[in-house]
């Protein structure tokens, strides 16, 4: 497969997007893998309910959809409040509020309705409320654009370490549908299969909530890259046999010693992994690597609904009133990783440097690109002004 | 709980019984946990039903099923043979070979309706149709009894090793439902229990299966023994924050070597229990450890229906066409055990002497105790000759 149609096959699970109509589309990923329909969002209220109801999903596109979901409400309000850009920004405050309490728990939705904030707080008193809203939007395709770009780093350096003909072991759901772009751990896949490499999915099923038998199949199955769902439980014989060659994951947090926060299980994938001399990879942006955790004991571990785990579809599968553990995520203790995948290269150990170092290489990169941005919009408005 | 009511509360679950009308009692484990049926089988055609359509399952549960089911054809046919030997002895045959067919690959049942048959070549020139009839029927319960004990030993010596106050990781299910007694593993935990031991369990659901979900929670929950089902992907996270004192499961083979074929999923809970240094036991009746086999790189692993894993109840998981990787078992190298519990002790490394050893000390048992049976049987036959 070319690299074009790689990228077009991709493309058609793009999770979120802006339309011409000046709408958001999004992928209703609650009807995968039996059917692939969209929704078009035409307000705020709109973008509220899918981020809710989990329509759109995985904490890059959640974000995205904010700040889409801000861009829409400047875009939709802007001519009604004329040259009152006090209420402009009141409204606009207000729909950062609504749209963050979708989902309280999904970092990346407060940080991308906050970088919009931000944006008008600085160029509001410079400017009127339609030019403001055009450059909401500007900046809202903006966050979008970044996060395909940070995938697509990711996934060159990722790749560089998948060997030809490799059969990669991969836990819960990091692709196209997680993200804005080709996805963290899968986007390494994406890469590799991209350059012509000749790989083979084993895709854990990820219980409890299926991600893995639900979304990695279906992405993968669309892309056209070669896979097998198993049982999680599967995985250690397959190491046994000798078939598994890499080991790939993302995380929900990384701590500065390299411990690694993610879905629940992959914890067992890594400690077999590394017992079974498999190489053990953990594929992580630089944002969600928090140096102010020292390690993974500090992470709280959050539990959830024991129906996920009792209740698949209309079947129940434990007696009424079992008691049930549901951990969301747990802890795979850095010693069990042969290295950790970031947009600014792989960080081996001792994590505690390599994470920083990749850390501040990402924050001056990404700092210099905001600075960039606010002077040519600050540019822009000024520019305006003056021609009014 | 007193050992008394303990042992009540387990008499409830028993897979297979037989009653005073001349029937077979199964408890219907297809309708677990939803409701506790039994049904009634009035001859050989009812038992292979349920044997073959999971009424009935567990290795020793479906030996006793055979063996009973080969009463049953006797005392159904010994009148209407009257005083024809060879006739009623031609239906015995007939019946193993349709009785064996209902489940091929288990090997319990072919072991006991064998059992019936040597007894009927043993016998059948020196007495009649219905008296051979009663010694068949006797030689069935014996086999139930001779399971139960085999359970109670086991439990016995395992409950040793059991800390007060401990948290218990339990794979798949091996308990009462399995077997004619208090199981293996399962059973070493009922018989901790009922020491007065402060137990409480984490049961792994079993993906695919979900023998764990379905069927340990119903029987744990209905002896009275404290709790939790967890997804399978759940342990590591609670071995790593020592919420975990021991480990144990049950086995499908034992090889020569202590390497042990178990319900898939096992391995990975084997080795991050050995990583993490929790104590892991396998729980094994003696005719579960083969010999003949050296290692377990010698087992043939059987793979078993995708359905298993793109399906739940009615709900269907993954996309159609999505290629699946479905093992029954796995093999857990014998270097991850801290021991195997059988009903002649617990087999500690070197597991090549111990399990040797165990098995001859149990070869003996038996062959006593069959000596002695036979011996019984032809003297109670020869007086029986001689009143008449």
């Amino acid at each position: 497969m070319s690299a074009s149609e790689l990228e077009a096959k991709l493309s058609e699970l793009l999770a979120v997007a802006w339309t011409e109509n000046n709408t958001i589309r999004m992928l209703d990923q609650r009807e995968l893998p039996a059917k692939m329909t969209y929704i078009e969002c035409k307000n705020v209220e709109d973008v509220h309910q899918a981020i809710f109801d989990m329509t759109i999903r995985g904490a890059p596109a959640i974000g995205a959809a904010g700040a889409y979901g801000m861009a829409l409400a400047a875009v939709n309000t802007a001519s009604a409040c004329g040259d009152n850009m006090a209420e402009f920004v009141e409204k606009l405050a207000a729909t950062k509020k609504y749209l963050d309490s979708a989902r309280p728990t999904a970092v990346n939705l407060e940080w991308a309705t906050g970088r919009i904030m931000e944006l008008v707080q600085l160029l509001h008193t410079r400017t009127n409320p339609t030019k403001l809203a055009e450059l909401i939007l500007r900046e809202a395709k903006e966050v979008a654009d970044q996060d395909r770009e940070i995938n697509r780093r990711l996934g060159d350096y990722g790749a560089k370490i998948v060997p030809n003909k490799a059969n990669i072991l991969h836990h819960c759901n990091t692709g196209a549908l997680a993200t804005i772009g080709r996805g963290t751990a899968l986007g390494v896949i994406y890469t590799a299969f991209e350059q012509g490499k000749d790989v083979h999915v084993w895709v854990d099923e990820t219980r409890p909530r299926l991600q893995g038998a639900k979304l990695t199949t279906f992405e993968l199955m669309h892309a056209g890259v070669p896979l097998h769902l198993i049982p999680d439980n599967a995985a250690g014989l397959l190491m046994y046999q000798g078939k598994v060659d890499l080991i790939v994951f993302g995380a929900d947090r990384v701590a500065a010693n390299g411990d690694v926060a993610n879905k629940v299980g992959t914890m067992k994938v890594a400690i077999c992994g590394k017992e079974m001399g498999v190489p053990v990879y953990a594929c992580v942006p630089t944002p969600t690597i928090d140096l102010n955790i020292a390690s993974g004991r500090d992470i709280v571990i959050e539990e959830r609904s024991p129906e996920e785990v009792v209740v698949v579809g209309s079947t129940r599968l434990a007696p009424e009133g079992c008691p049930v553990f549901n951990p969301a995520f747990d802890v795979t203790p850095a010693k069990y990783l042969t290295g950790i995948i970031t947009e600014e290269g792989i960080c081996y150990p001792p994590f505690e440097k390599s994470l920083a170092e990749a850390k501040a290489r990402a924050e001056a990169r990404t700092r210099e690109a905001w600075e960039r941005t606010l002077k040519e919009l600050s540019a822009e408005v000024s520019q305006e002004g003056s021609k009014q």
